[in-house]
C-alpha cells in the first residue's frame, strides 16, 4: 500500500455547516435524489494522468511536484503510481476512474513490449478493482505525447503512424474491455493542423473517418458494450483540432454513417475554448442525440489555453448537471474530472483537497438542478413561451407536405402581424440564483 | 441620375506604380489569369446594406453619415438611393450587387404592401441593370432588424413569425428568380439564443431544418437555377447562432438531408469569430463539398465583435483566393463586399476608395495564388508529404474491409516504428511570402 | 406621478426562502453587517440610460422597447421620463441615481440652450430627490453619442469639439454639484482611436491631461467635494480607449500629476474587455490607492463585447465586495448598476425583476465577503504565507540603503536554496466556496 | 566547429527575384537607407533560448528534436551548444545574440558553482565573439523555469528567494556588463499571480519596485552604460503579469520613480496577447518616452497562448518598423527574434529557414516604413488633421492658465458647433497597400 496519502483518512459527509477542509459538505453518496443515489448520478471518476503522470512543469518551467513514483519509467515505478492512485480513489471514495496506457505504464522498445506491459498493469488494476470496488469508467490512449504523434496520429502523413495507432488502440479497447470499462474515448489532441501550408484536409479527415469506423467495427467484434466517445476540443496543442465542437463531431459522425454509433465526451474547458458555454455543449448534445460522458473542469475565463482547473462555481455546476438531468443523466457515462492542481499545490493534501472541493460542487449543482426539475422552475416558463406551435395550424406547418408558397399565402391572407413578447432572461436568471 | 458621386469618374486600371488613389493598381478586370479574367475569377459585387443603408451609428453614438436619400421612408427616397446605388456600381466598374428586401424599400403596414414595394423597386432595378450591366449575385431577405424577429425568424417561438418568414423569403426568391440572381443567401441572424434559459433548442432547430427544406424546394418549383447559401456565422447579434461555422453548418445540412442542396457563404469576419482563419473556413467548405462564395471583409484581431471592415492584407487576400481556386473558382458565387467604411470615413469619395482598395487587394491575393498555383509551390510539397498514402498497402489500410486488428497485427509483425519527418512550416510561409 | 410601474409595489425584503420574484431574498437594506447597514454598506445607485433612454436596439436591429416617453425629444417628455425613473428608483427602494447630460434633456440648438434645459430638469430632479429622498451618486456628460465626437471628445483634431466638451463638462459638474452629487465621472468613449494610421497619440494624449487637469481645478474652484472618477474600459466603441485599465489609469495619472486628485469607477464588464477579472481591477485600483465606486453588471464571458448584463454570480459577486471591503469600503463610491435588460425583455416589470435580482446577488456577495472578512477565512492564510517577510533581515533588503550586491553577497555566503511551499490555490477556493 | 550546420553556407543577398529559400531576397545588410545601413537599423539578434535550449516539446507532448548538445546537462555540452549557436549567427551573418544564465550553462550545486559556470561560459563566448564579430544585444537572467521560482522571483511569499534572485542578477548583469552587452532585460515571467486568493498584491509589487530600483542603482555602480528594459506581457505563465504592457509598465515606473532609468522591450506576440497591435504597444513605448528594443515574433490570431511563430506579414513588419523610425531608430535594442520553430520542424535546416524567412520580412517592413516616412505619405495627412491645433487660440487652451471656466464661456459665447470631418482611414490604409 501507497504511503503517499498515509496521513489522510476517507472523506465522510457533513454536511453544509461543516468547516472541515477534508469532508464533503455537500456529496452524500447514498442520498437519494429523485430515483438515484448522488453516486448514481454524478458517477465520479478520478483521472490517472494529471494526478499521477504530470511534474507540473508549464511550457516556462520545470518539475515542481515530488512524487516517490516519479520518473516512471520502470515497472516497479508504474505499480507505486498504481498503489498510490488506488490508495487516492480509496480515500475519496469515487467509483470509478479513467486512463491512457501512457499513463500507467512506461512505453517498451517495441509495439508487442508497450502491449504486454500494458496487460500487465491491467492484471495488476484487476486485483486492485476487485480488492477496492473501483471500476473503469473509461480507457483511452495516448497518441498525443510521443514525438512520433508529432503530425497526427490517424491523420498522419505516414500511414506508418496510422498503422501505429491501429495496434496501439486495439490493445487498449481490449484493456478496456476486459476491465469491464463502461466507455472508450477518442480525443484527438494532434488530429488537425499546425498549418494549413502543410495539411492535406481532404485526406485526413478521410483517414479520420476510416480510422473510426474501424474502432467501431472492432468495438461489436470482440462484443465491448461500452460506448465509443469523441472528446471535442477547438484547439491545443494543435492550431486547428478536428473534433472542435459537439456540433462539428457530430457533423462528421453523419458524414461516416458513425452517428448512433459513437458519442461525446463534453469538457468544460474544451467548450469555453470553443466559444461556447458548457450548458450550450452539453444541450447540442443531448439535442442532436449524442450526449455521452463529461470531463469536469473549468477553463480560466481570461486565459486563452486548457487550464483544467477544478471545476469551483455553484451555477456554472447547477447549469451542466441540468442539462444531464434534461439529457436523461449519465447512462454509461459519468464525471469525470479531467482536472489538475495548479502547479503550486505541491502536497499530497491538495490533491486530494482538490477533488473533495470539486466533488462537492458537482454535487451542490446536481441537487439545485434536480430541484429546478422537481419544481418545473424552468421547464413551465419554457413550455408556456413555445405553447403556440402546439397548436394545429402550427403543427402543420412543420408538417410533410406544408409548402413556403402554401404558407406565405396563408400568412398573407391572414395578414398576420406578430407581436414581440417578452423573452423575461433576467426573471429566468433570477429563478436559477434561488437554487444555488 | 444621381448627383452623390458626381465629382467622381469611372475607376480605371493605372498599372502598380500608380499612385493615384481613386485607380486599381492590381485590379485589370479584363487582364487573363489562366483561362479567366481576373474580373471572371473574382466576381465583384457591391452590397446594398452597408453602403447606402447604415447611417454610421454604432452601439454607443448615433448618425454621421448625410446621405441625400436619407431617411428612405418613402418610395421616392428608395428610387434615389437606387440611382445612387447604380451610378457607384458604375464607377467602380463591378459586375454584380446584393441586397436586402429591407434595404431597397420602406416596410409597407402589410405583407402584401411590403411585397409590393419590392416588386416596385424590383422593376426600377430591372431597367438599371438593363442599362448598366450589372447583374445581381445573390438577394435576401433581412430578418433579423425589425422587432417581430428579436426571438428568432424560423426559430421564433411564435408561429406567426415562422408564417411571416415564409412569406417574405418566398417574395424574396422571386424577386431573386425574376432579376437572374446568382444565388439565393440565408444568414440566420437571430436564429440561435440570447439565453438557453428560455430556448427550446430541440424545436427551434426542427424548425430552422424544416424552414430550409421548404426553401429548397420551393426554389426547385420555380425553377430558380441559382444556388441557395448559407451564411455561417459564430454569434452577433445573438449569444449563440446556429449557423455557427462551416463545419456546424454542414451537420445541419446532414441532418435534414440538405448537403446537397446548400452552400455557404463564407465571410472572413465570421470565420474570425468564430476562432478560425477565412483559409480555414474556406478549406473546409471545399472539402465538404459545399463551397459557394465569399462575403469578403476583414475582422479587427483585437476586437471580439463583427466589424466588417475593408480587406487590406495582402497576406490574408492570397491565402483566401488560393482557396477559392483549389475549389475550382467559383460558379455561382462571387466576392461580395459585406464590407463598411469606419464611422468617421463620411465622404462618399470614401465609398469609392474604400472599394477601390479592397478590390485591388483581391485582385493582388488572386493574382498571387494563381501564381502559386502555377507554380505548384505549395501543391508539390503537399504532395511529397503525403506520397507515403499512395503505396498499395497504405491504400488498402483505407479501403473497404480493412479492419483495426488486422492493421494492428500487421503493424506488431512489421514492429513499426515510424521517424517523424520536418513539416518544414516556416520554409513553406517563405515560400507564400515570395508571392506576395 | 408616472403611470408606467402603475401594477408594481415596492419591493421588500422576504427572506431566503421567498419564491415572490419581486421581492428582496438577501437585500435587507437596514440590516447591520459590522458597524454599517447592508444600505450603507452597498450604496446602490440606478442608471438612467439603460433604463430610461435605451430603446433595445443594437448593431443588427431597430428598438424593441415601448416606452410612453420615448422619442423624449420634448421636454415634457423628459419630465415624463423624470417621473417614470423616480417612480422606479422608489419601488426599487435605491438611495442613488446617475445620469448623463444627455440621458435628462434633448439637447438644444446651441450650447447656451442645452445647458439651460438641464439646468431645468435639474430644478424638476430637485423637487423629486426633495420628496422621495434619493441622492445623486454621480453625474457626467455624454461626449460620444453625438457625430461631433466621433473623433473624440478632449482628444479631437478639432480644438473647437474640446472647447465644446470645457462648456458641457462645466454646466455638467455645476449641475452635479448643485444637486449634491457624491462624484463626477468621466467616461471617454471615444477618447482613442479606430486607427492609428489617422491619430496622433502624442497630442491626444497632452490634450487628454490638460482636459483632466483643467477639471481637477474646476472641482476645486467650486468647492464641489465629491471624487473626480475616470472609468476605465479598453475599447468599444473605439478600437482603443486610452483608459484601457486601472493600471493604465494610474500611469496616466501619475504622468499628469493628478493621482491623489482622481480615482476610477471599475466596471465589471469592462474588466473582462481588458482580459482581467472584476476582482483583480478591484484590488489594483485599492493598491495604487485609486478606488471610488464600480459599476456593477457583468459581460458574457463568450462575447467580446460589453453586454452589460445584470451580475448573477453569487461568487463573482462575493469577490467583488470582498476587495470592496478591503478597500474600506465605499467613501464617495457605491453600486452603480451599469447593466440594461436584453433586448427580448419588453415589460416594466422586467426592469423591475432585473434589479431585484441584481440588488440581491449583490447583497448575497456582500453578506459572503463580510463573513470571510470576520472570519479571516482568508487573510489568515496570507498572513501566513508572506510571514517570512516580517523577519528584520527580510525587511532589510527592502528597506533604503539595501543593494543589489549587498544582498547578493549575502545570499551566497548563506548558499540560499529556498524551497517552494504549496499555493494550496484549491483549498482557498475550497474556501470561499463554503461563504456563498 | 560545430559540424551541426555543416551543410549549410552563409546566406547572401540575392534580390527579390530569387527562389533560393537559403538566400536574402529583402535584406542587404550594407545597403543604405537614408543614413544607415540596414544592418545598423535593424540590428537583427538571434536568441539563444528558442534555437538551442527548447526541445520541442509543449503542454501536450515532449521532445521533437534531436540536437548534438542535448541534454545539456554538462559542461562540455554547453561548449557544444555555443559552438553551434555561434555557427548558427554566422550563417545567418547576424551581428547580435541574446541569452539567459539558463540557456548557456546548466545550473551548479550552490549558487557560487552556477556564478561560476555562467563566467566560465562568459570566457569562451568573449573569445568567439572576438572571432566572429558578434555582439551582445542582450543578457538577462531566467527567474522563472526552476522551482524555486514557482510562486515568482522577486515577487516570491519568500524572501530567501528574492536574495537568490538579487545574486542572480547582480551575476548575469556582470557577465553583461563584461561581454558589452548593448541591454540588460527583464521578463518577470512568474511575476505575478495564479490566483489573487494567495497573492499579496501590495507587498508584492513593492517588492518589484525595491528590486528593480536596485538593479538601477547596481547599473550605474558598475558603470554598465547600456540600457535597463523590461519585457511586457500580459500572462502565460502567471494568469495574470505585473508587467502587463507596456502603458502598465510605464505607471509602475513612475510610481517607483524610474521611468527615466527603464525602458521596454516589446514583442509582438506579447502585445497581441494583451489586446493590442503591436504598432500600437510601439506607438505607446514612443510616446511614453520608454521605448527600447523589439522582441519580433508573431502570435497566432487564433490563439489564445504565446505561439512565438516567426514573423511572415509584410503589412505588420511595415507598421513596426514604421513606429520604430518614428522613434528614432534604435539607439542600444535592436530586433530581436524571440521566434520559435513549430515542434514539427526538426531539422537545422527549418533553423536557418525560419530566421533567412524573419530577417527578410523585417527587411521587407524596414524598407516600406522607410519610404513612407520619406514620402510623408502618412504624416502629411497626420498632420493635416490635426492643424487646427496650431493657431494661438487651440494652443492657449492647452498652456498654463487655461481653465475649464474660461474655456467654457469662450465657446459659449462663439456657441462653437463643431462639424466632423472625414477621418479617411480606409484611403490611409490603401496608401500603406501602396507600399507593400
Ligand atoms: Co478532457
Ligand atoms: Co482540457
Ligand atoms: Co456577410
Ligand atoms: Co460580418
Ligand atoms: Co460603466
Ligand atoms: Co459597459
Ligand atoms: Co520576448
Ligand atoms: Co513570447
Amino acid at each position: 500500500m501507497s504511503q503517499y496519502f498515509a496521513d489522510l483518512q476517507p472523506i465522510t459527509f457533513e454536511g453544509r455547516d461543516s468547516t472541515n477542509p477534508l469532508a464533503f459538505r455537500h456529496y452524500d453518496a447514498t442520498a437519494m435524489l429523485g430515483d438515484r443515489t448522488m453516486a448514481e448520478h454524478l458517477r465520479f471518476a478520478v483521472c490517472y494522468w494529471h494526478n499521477f503522470v504530470w511534474d507540473g512543469s508549464d511550457p516556462f518551467g520545470g518539475q515542481t511536484f515530488d512524487r516517490p513514483w516519479f520518473p516512471a519509467d520502470t515497472m516497479d515505478q508504474a505499480r507505486q503510481k498504481a498503489d498510490a492512485a488506488f490508495e487516492m480513489f480509496r480515500i475519496l471514495g469515487v467509483p470509478y476512474f479513467c486512463f491512457h496506457d501512457h499513463d500507467v505504464r512506461p512505453e517498451g522498445d517495441t509495439l508487442a513490449e508497450s502491449h504486454e506491459r500494458l496487460n500487465e498493469i491491467a492484471d495488476y488494476f484487476e486485483q486492485k478493482m476487485e480488492d477496492g470496488g473501483q471500476k473503469l469508467l473509461w480507457g483511452t490512449a495516448n497518441m498525443f505525447s510521443n514525438r512520433r504523434y508529432m503530425s497526427g496520429a490517424a491523420t498522419n502523413p505516414d500511414p506508418d503512424v496510422f498503422a501505429y495507432c491501429a495496434s496501439t488502440v486495439k490493445a487498449c479497447m481490449d484493456v478496456t474491455h476486459r476491465l469491464h470499462g463502461e466507455n472508450y474515448v477518442l480525443w484527438g489532441g494532434r488530429e488537425g493542423y499546425e498549418s494549413l501550408l502543410n495539411t492535406d484536409l481532404d485526406r485526413e479527415l478521410e483517414q479520420m473517418g476510416r480510422f473510426l469506423s474501424m474502432v467501431v467495427e472492432y468495438k461489436h467484434k470482440i462484443g465491448f458494450k461500452g460506448a465509443i466517445l469523441i472528446e471535442p476540443k477547438p484547439q491545443e496543442p494543435t492550431k486547428h483540432q478536428y473534433d472542435y465542437d459537439v456540433a462539428t463531431v457530430y457533423g462528421f459522425l453523419k458524414r461516416f454513417g458513425l452517428e448512433d454509433e459513437v458519442k461525446v465526451n463534453v469538457e468544460q474547458g474544451h467548450a469555453i475554448l470553443a466559444g461556447h458555454s458548457f450548458e450550450h455543449e452539453l444541450a447540442m448534445a443531448r439535442t442532436l442525440g449524442i450526449f455521452g460522458s463529461i470531463d469536469m473542469n473549468r477553463n480560466d475565463y481570461q486565459s486563452g489555453w486548457d487550464t483544467d482547473q477544478f471545476p469551483n462555481s455553484p451555477g456554472e455546476a447547477a447549469l451542466a448537471y441540468y442539462e444531464v438531468l434534461r439529457a436523461g443523466g449519465f447512462t454509461t457515462g459519468g464525471t469525470n474530472f479531467d482536472a489538475k492542481l495548479r502547479r503550486q499545490s505541491l502536497d499530497a493534501e491538495d490533491l486530494i483537497a482538490a477533488h473533495v472541493g470539486g466533488m462537492d460542487i458537482c454535487a451542490r449543482g446536481l441537487i439545485s438542478a434536480h430541484a429546478m426539475i422537481e419544481d418545473d422552475a424552468l421547464e413551465g416558463p419554457r413550455r408556456v413561451r413555445y405553447a403556440g406551435w402546439e397548436g394545429e395550424a402550427a403543427q402543420a406547418m412543420l408538417a410533410k407536405g406544408a409548402t413556403l408558397d402554401g404558407i406565405a399565402a396563408d400568412a398573407e391572407a391572414r395578414d398576420v402581424n406578430p407581436q414581440p413578447v417578452s423573452g423575461a432572461q433576467e426573471k429566468l436568471e433570477n429563478i436559477v440564483n434561488r437554487y444555488l
